[in-house]
């Protein structure tokens, strides 16, 4: 697999391909440049070497040499995480699951599926469409991005309003603990399982405690119908409160997103324009699902909120095309940007939905403060809001301008009782921003739980919370800085 | 507030006494008498003695106390469980959260409201309907179960099949640790908080991680609109069947109940008969709620299965009264047993949809085998069985007999990849019998959990695992008894 084959005095490197053959190892430094990063590009770290297992126990050989050998490891997807849950950043053995990626059963009769975690997100559905039933999670990334990745996540996506994130679809796993251990958790879809919940814990829990080897998921049956409203606003503030009077009507959108005026600046340049007005100043795309004959009362009530807050211009998707034109449109938005400026940071933080004016109005008070542009692209139904920091990394100090702007952003949906990350996870990038919404002793019990799975911290260290270490560490730190 | 005042020489019950008042300890043996059980009332222990704290600081006080002094202590709310999870096993200090009893906030605009431990299920519905709003979850005991005891047990209820169980209506928690600690958990409706899920980890953890002392709960819209249909069958399978044909058209119901002969024999004793006919082998009750224009529709495919399937007889309640005295017949199913049994032990197993019918057999079975009438309750939509084990404890052996008959109840459910609880929880009820579901290292993951949180195993010590310590000692009692 690797370009100049197995050629090396490194024995962990000889040992680790004893375990997945020589084809199934990377660890020339040419080969490695592809896993220094995920989709958070701003820190890059090569690993030690990348190994491909195709299957479980393979997982658990390699979990094994690495904890016997006190290397540090990791698992990798896709790669298409936004907050650099995979990077490296210890020069670890990066455990790609790419080659687990098998649909191993579907069960419609109890609407459940078993996927390994490399499977593709879209390509569940893909696979259970003719039948009538689909996997609700949909990230943008979702024509690429894996299963496993998903759960490691928790990932997101705008369909997430009326169906739940990645974890209300997760029935069951098998995972390879750091000690090499294989446990099946889960409860199979019941309502309650005995016992503490470990499956809540496991998903999103952003590849720390343990490598998700098998995956049960929940499938749903298509609706009957959908319906999709492109609305228009003058005003930031109209669409805003639209969006409020719309939940409040008693509506759950299946989807419910916003953009601003930058936004639908980067969109329409980018690969699937749809002639959006320019001088817009935001813009919700609507989709309400169901019973064919709850539909048109519904799209009438919304049609006459949007109206009641001023709308300039509102329509109903004529056609499937003309929905999934709108629906490309807003998928591409993050790799839109890339139209309109050389570098973007996305941010991802979590407000309640009736704080949205006087959150929006903030993050322009900080694009302001920095000089740089921010574009907001979001899942405005469930106050899930990305700001996209615009920015020039080729000029001095605009990247560290950029993180400073992110974070401003972030401290502005804490502040109002919001969270700092909604989908995209904490991975590196928000590790500081941990401390606007816990305290040590919040964060002492996560790491506390981290120590239970995960004794000799070698599985993704130096993730998700504020130090590389335990918490009680960081407090010396602290205490040490302030002498 | 005990019957002889604060007479006693016990100097723990005197320095508790100090932190809660003298009016608001029971430490009297006929005071305590009602302590010495919950809903499951096959084992009786009396508490040292039983306290009621008003706010949070005098639990983190009492909390402090017993951890200091060695005091196994443990959280009661309206002392309702059906598994035992209030009952003191090892002499606690009961702490009651009975008085903790206020609704603290309602966000309509955010669809949340804050309340106190004790405060009872049904009340917060009523507090809200006026404006158009409840809270879902819906135990039978819902009339006086407190949401603090929902919350450790993770309680479910008829109308969960579409709205989900408690854990996925609760966005935030404070929590008194056994250290004394107090963390405020929880995503306040964020999609996919940062972090470990705590949350979830605590909902449903049995009141063995903590004392919940404030709950911020998700509070939903009234549907516009509600139909229920009652249908009757000759045949347990037709009406089995039916069950499989509602989901797979794609409706998903707000519930969907299923009673058996003998349980229709029971309920019609009752309370609340509403005259079904004796000589059926199954009945449905069925609701669906939504938009008005969609319900017609839905009905209308509801009933054309039950037709399919053999239905003697299909309804429609035609106003609010019927269909509330439906309900009411149901809610009171288990109750109804004493009608017609001196004694009941009611069980609570999980099994895929599509295994009732040869599930129901093996129940049949087990009841012939047992030789004790078998009545079943449950919550078809889901899965979720409660099987009635009916006997009488004045006969010598009975007993015995009927907790035999509910475990190999719950073995029929596992066999078929099912589970031992959907919504009444381990307790000390079912602990031997995670064993048909965890694998050693299953449990001793949760066990290292409990340790964290709760290192000296003072709170709620004994319950929810298969031993009264860890894991590890079970293992070695296995060991020594072996030799």
């Amino acid at each position: 697999m690797g370009r100049k084959g197995l050629k090396t005095k490194d024995k962990h490197i000889k040992n680790l391909a004893k375990i997945v053959g020589d084809r199934s190892i990377l660890h020339h430094k040419e080969d490695l440049l592809a896993y220094d990063c995920d989709g958070f590009t701003i820190h890059k770290y090569l690993p030690k070497a990348v190994v491909f297992p195709k299957d479980t126990q393979e997982v658990a050989r390699l979990v094994n040499y690495c904890s016997d050998n006190g290397l540090p490891f990791l698992a990798r997807g896709a790669g298409t995480g936004l907050s650099g849950g995979a990077i490296p950043v210890n020069g670890e053995v990066v455990i790609s699951l790419v080659k687990m990626k098998k649909l191993l059963s579907v069960d419609y009769e109890n609407r459940r599926a078993v996927v390994e975690p490399g499977f593709v997100n879209l390509k569940l559905t893909n696979s259970i469409s003719d039948k009538g039933y689909y996997y609700a999670p949909d990230p943008s990334s979702q024509y690429c991005c894996t299963i496993g990745g998903n759960v490691a996540e928790n990932a997101g996506g705008a369909h997430c309003l009326k169906y739940g994130v990645t974890t209300n679809h997760i029935l069951g796993l098998e995972v390879v603990l750091p000690n090499g251990e294989i446990i099946e958790i889960g409860n199979n879809g019941v309502p309650d399982a005995p016992g503490y919940d470990l499956l809540g814990l496991i998903t999103g829990s952003e590849g720390t405690l343990g490598i998700v080897t098998k995956i049960t998921v929940r499938i749903l049956k298509n609706p009957e119908a959908k319906q999709t409203v492109l609305a228009y606003f003058n005003d930031v503030s109209d669409g805003s409160h639209a969006v409020s009077d719309i939940i409040s009507a008693g509506i759950v959108p299946a989807a419910l997103e916003m953009m601003d005026k930058t936004a639908i600046e980067g969109v329409e340049a980018a690969a699937f324009p749809v002639g959006h007005p320019r001088d817009i100043e935001a813009l919700l795309l609507i989709e309400v699902d169901g019973i064919s004959a709850g539909i048109d009362e519904q799209i009438s009530q919304i049609l006459d909120v949007c109206k009641n807050r001023n709308v300039r211009e509102v329509k109903v998707a004529q056609d499937e095309a003309e929905r999934a034109r709108w629906w490309a449109n807003r998928k591409t938005g993050f790799g839109a940007m890339g139209a309109i400026s050389p570098d973007y940071l996305v941010q991802d933080g979590v407000i309640p939905r009736s704080r949205l004016p006087e959150v929006l109005n903030r993050i322009n008070q900080i694009s302001e403060e920095s000089g740089l542009r921010i574009a907001n692209i979001f899942h405005a139904g469930d106050g899930n809001l990305h700001p996209l920091v615009l920015f020039d990394a080729r000029i001095p100090g605009q990247t560290e301008l950029a993180i400073a702007a992110g974070s401003a952003c972030l401290q502005a949906c804490a502040d109002v009782g919001g969270t700092i990350t909604g989908e995209h996870g904490v991975g590196i990038e928000k590790r500081e921003e941990m401390r606007f919404v816990f305290t040590d002793e919040e964060i002492q019990a996560q790491t506390d739980i981290r120590e239970v799975f995960n004794p000799g911290n070698l599985l993704n260290a130096g993730k998700l919370f504020p130090s590389p270490g335990r918490c009680a560490e960081v407090k010396k730190e602290i205490k040490e800085a302030a002498l």
